[in-house]
């Protein structure tokens, strides 16, 4: 058995991160690929946590082995075993859950055993970055629908539109995705809990010593991953927002809230402020990705901020003359679709990524 | 061979009309239900038009055996033959298209010539009637994607959404359906392509002596046929009707428009005109069927008028008091479901009658 | 309106026939194929029966906009009308119901009137021949399960595993299907109703005078049109003939039937003898399609004679040295999926297709 | 946190085992199931192995949240935490492989610990026992197509028919599986892998001196449990046999080989030796089984053997007057639906699942 680190030419690191050795796992989908030859490989990871463990997946050959929570402490994790060594198989260790508000939570990769060499991952067509909230988060993805309020076990990758849309395009992908965040505004109407706000960050979304140890705090490195596109899920939680009351900013007093008009559709201050939200957030993502298309891709719950968004989008092209910015309108779920969490499940997420995939197809990324 | 009139007690008449013999075929879905045990069938039809050509079903156990345009003039069409004898088959002979604007179009039935006896069709637990637009009338379910602006033959009831609810709920069932039409106004901004104006007539949307002596300008015999469900999937024209140019009536010289803001969504005046009518076509509808459940289902094309539905039902509700009124929010299509003339296909008819079923459940009708 | 021939250059005739104004229909699924430009279009078709009435129907960019029954006598059939005038579509008008044993019976068409020009059909790919018995004559595919002995109703092009397949290769296909019958002797154990005694022959399972005036017994033009492949579905009314009585030749006295043995599987005479007719006809087919691919496919039903044809076409392969033959073991249906006559429905059709395609692809004709 | 043993009297024990603290799991599917309204819950697991580890899901309300490989040594798995206090929900821990041969292996529960109470998980309507080969031990439906010769890794219970008709019934349910093994032979020809052979005791397909410690080798407590129905999946091996060499029996030096025909189908001796053992498994069967239905459901790989199959069965009822026993033909699987180890998928599993139901049914079980 030969032992690896994280570091090794031949591995793919998938999420953002600076540091690489241990390597922290931050993001949903964060982990590592690679290929290798070998019978037998293990896995060593570290995780803690106070309120919300760890989840991952252990994939080969595409194919989920394992889902499991991650023991505290060190542990070193049997992949698999009794394989014939000498065929090469890809294989992928990733994080299933968001990065969540529990400062003794963290998740590290010290490395890898195996009996066989590795090898790169077949190559990557493209590069996608997933902006998003718990849709993209694959909230209500894993869980019966009977379960709620459950914490880190209803998060999943097994059908997510975000991983599903990547491994169409054969895309080494990332997904930045908090529940309940939004592009103006939160769930909550704060305007704490949004997306826009900690973009430039490998995973400031996190708080606690330990973190900016890691290095969650410091600035992502934009020149050493450039993505063709960025689907940016966003909207959703503004949208609900409507329904939850107004916030108070506990620092300066300053109250705020989402607000429709008695006969339906959202009244125009929150729309302005809303349109210009997302308009920012356009300008930030064009800014640090030149060359990217940006797609704005909302909808998979119900369709109540499509007006805004796509007038928004419409604006913010108009304005800047930027061609590589576009909206689409996903299939919003139904009753009958409904997964853990009261989130939308499975069919309603492979429905999004089949219409996601149609669009991306026309800019030939 | 005897012959039969639509008059004979074991013949079930679908749709609305006063006149039976000749039985004039007025809306999409009219037609004749009954049971018979014969080798043989023919039925005896008389058609004209000038331009829209008349098109038909026939099914046989439930199954479309033929589909098919009338030929201009008396004919004889045989519905099947060859058929061993003594077995009882339910037969279903359905006008596939909508009443048109062609004074000279008309399909009648004379009567039908069988072998064997009639029989009752098999009982209908309960009644439903859908209002609607070109989604109720089937646009899109017959043809290619490649068929547009291609008159009669793009009408079908193969997999339409109300022929699916109504078999689950093995009903009696009527469409009131005209392409293009709405609530308030029609896709093209005018008051008068609206199905509330029409709906205590048998089939009022038609003009033309013809059509007068063939009763369809006559009040609906409300007492004689009461449904237990009427289905509104009415809205969706009114929402288009804001990419449209303004509509002028040419007697008054009055001028409206449904307008939309600019940062996206309806302008309040457009939107409160819209809810007035909502509100008033709820109201004739209760009046006229006392008992009946009320249910707006919206949506199946997109979303654009879900929230001043939602609003015009709940203030319905909170001021009528009438419990029996409520809002659906059907699933709205996607670019990969389209089937002819732009409209949605099978795959959204099939979900939207999946929703709609799960709801209608509640209802216990 | 512009009158046209049968014969002229721009319109494809499907299926075989050595007569061509007018043509005569004999074969399932044959029928002309064409594109228009025009908005309207009629077929002028001449019918008769004495028991058995003619189906056809008719395709615009592949979707079936009719089906029907043909009048008897000389008819003039509208297939559209109202189109918009100026856009090419691929018109396919194609016999629904296999010849029957009613030599009143025919089929012509005398051609077609249309307001626009005609253009040949799109460029096919490929030749396929399908010689077959009831599952590749479609019976099944049209009517409810309820509908047995019913007769030329049940007949269906719709779904047929031979129409998807030549769909997804772009094939001009041909498919020569006789319900009952085998490849060496039929479903009742004769030995005359049997695909490879007539196959040199237009039509050949027909009988009478007129069918003769005809064409139907003429020697089929195999210089004419070479397939790239011919599929046999043949064996699965050899395999049920296990279950029928014996037949005795009325001129020769001579009796014969498919025996099993009393364990269960074919008693060794009937298998040579099977296997002797499986190597005859596979070297007919050779001789007539010296190119094609020769595959061998069966087992939609259920799977009694799959031993037997696979050790008569290994044994060819090896006595022949002809490598281009093949056999393929179709997905059985089950009682899931029956459709009308107690025969295998869409479902069990759409498997099959997806399973022979897959096969095909390897051949790359 | 509260300790509960195996034995608690809400924890219903699944699969054969006549020890129960702790509760050695032999068998695929063997585990345990209870509910709970904690919001927190561990299992106290020992396993040790020396080639073929052992996996196991753990499902929360029907949904498997968690598939692993059990560490060796005494474990503690957290199922969940962070759930709501108070709700009830179903938990199930299930064996994932077959038994092994592998002496050293082995998997215990210890029990499990939990904030909440336990409840007996909702009534079982009926008793239903698989008794098969690599089919019902699941191989093939985890891990993908390129998992070949892979060992423990490619048995899954996700997706398996016998899980899917037993959720169906609501059924109390256990599987006896051995990859390769038969009912007259194995898939080696050889006379010692059959499941006849051991279906008296608990797990006597298994070695071993800690084995027998566990009560592997115990008779079978049959009146313990009686099962409403057994369905025997076997016969797919002992075709399989024909391709395979002799098999010598290293005592006796007696040889023997399932034979084919050179022109196809089980030679004579093979298929009368194989109903013999069919026939007496079926009289064992019903001799430890008085009440139950008896079906043998086979076919889903291909149907080599359904002749024999078929006429084996119809020989017993006849012999016997036993009419609670049946034949069923499973629909075989097809290239498109290969799994693992080239073994059907879960498309065929559904599929069969769906037919086995039906016949299901008609037994009122």
């Amino acid at each position: 058995m030969v032992h690896y680190l994280p570091t090794e030419p031949e591995i793919l690191i998938l999420g953002r991160t600076r540091k690489k050795n241990p390597l922290p796992l931050f993001w949903t989908a964060s982990g590592l690929e690679f290929r290798t030859d070998g019978s037998e490989l293990w896995f060593e990871l570290e995780s803690d946590y106070e309120s919300m463990e760890e989840w991952i997946r252990i994939e080969v050959d595409g194919f989920c082995l394992q889902r499991l929570i991650v023991p505290k402490g060190r542990s070193r994790l049997c992949a698999f075993r009794g394989f014939p060594k000498g065929t090469r198989r890809t294989v992928r260790l990733l994080k299933e859950v968001q990065p969540m508000l529990d400062e003794r939570r963290y998740l590290l990769v010290h490395g890898l055993e195996c009996d066989g060499k590795l090898y790169p991952p077949l190559p990557k067509k493209c590069r996608i970055e997933f902006v998003g909230d718990s849709l993209s988060a694959g909230v209500g993805l894993a869980g019966a629908p009977s379960l709620v309020d459950a914490g880190a076990a209803v998060y999943g990758l097994d059908g997510n539109y975000a991983l599903l849309t990547a491994e169409y395009f054969q895309a080494d992908f990332r997904i930045l995705a908090k529940c309940g965040w939004g592009a103006y505004c939160s769930c909550d109407n704060d305007l704490v809990h949004i997306m826009p706000k900690y973009y430039e960050q490998v995973c400031g979304v996190l708080t606690g010593e330990h973190n900016r140890e890691l290095g969650a705090f410091e600035e992502n490195d934009f020149s050493g991953w450039q993505p063709d596109l960025v689907v940016i899920n966003l909207g959703s939680n503004d949208g609900f927002a409507v329904d939850r009351p107004a916030w108070t900013d506990p620092e300066t007093g300053f109250s705020q809230r989402m607000v429709s008009c008695p006969y339906g559709g959202l009244e125009e201050q929150s729309a302005l402020r809303f349109e210009a939200a997302v308009k920012d957030f356009l300008k930030k993502l064009r800014r640090l990705n030149p060359n990217a298309c940006l797609l704005w891709a909302y909808g998979m719950c119900e369709h109540r901020m499509s007006p805004y968004l796509e007038a928004a989008v419409r604006d913010y092209r108009k304005e800047s003359g930027d061609e590589k910015a576009d909206f689409l309108l996903l299939p919003a779920t139904n009753p009958l679709w409904v997964g853990s969490e009261n989130h939308p499940g499975k069919k309603e997420h492979e429905l999004a990524a089949k219409v996601l995939i149609e669009r991306v197809k026309e800019y030939e990324i």
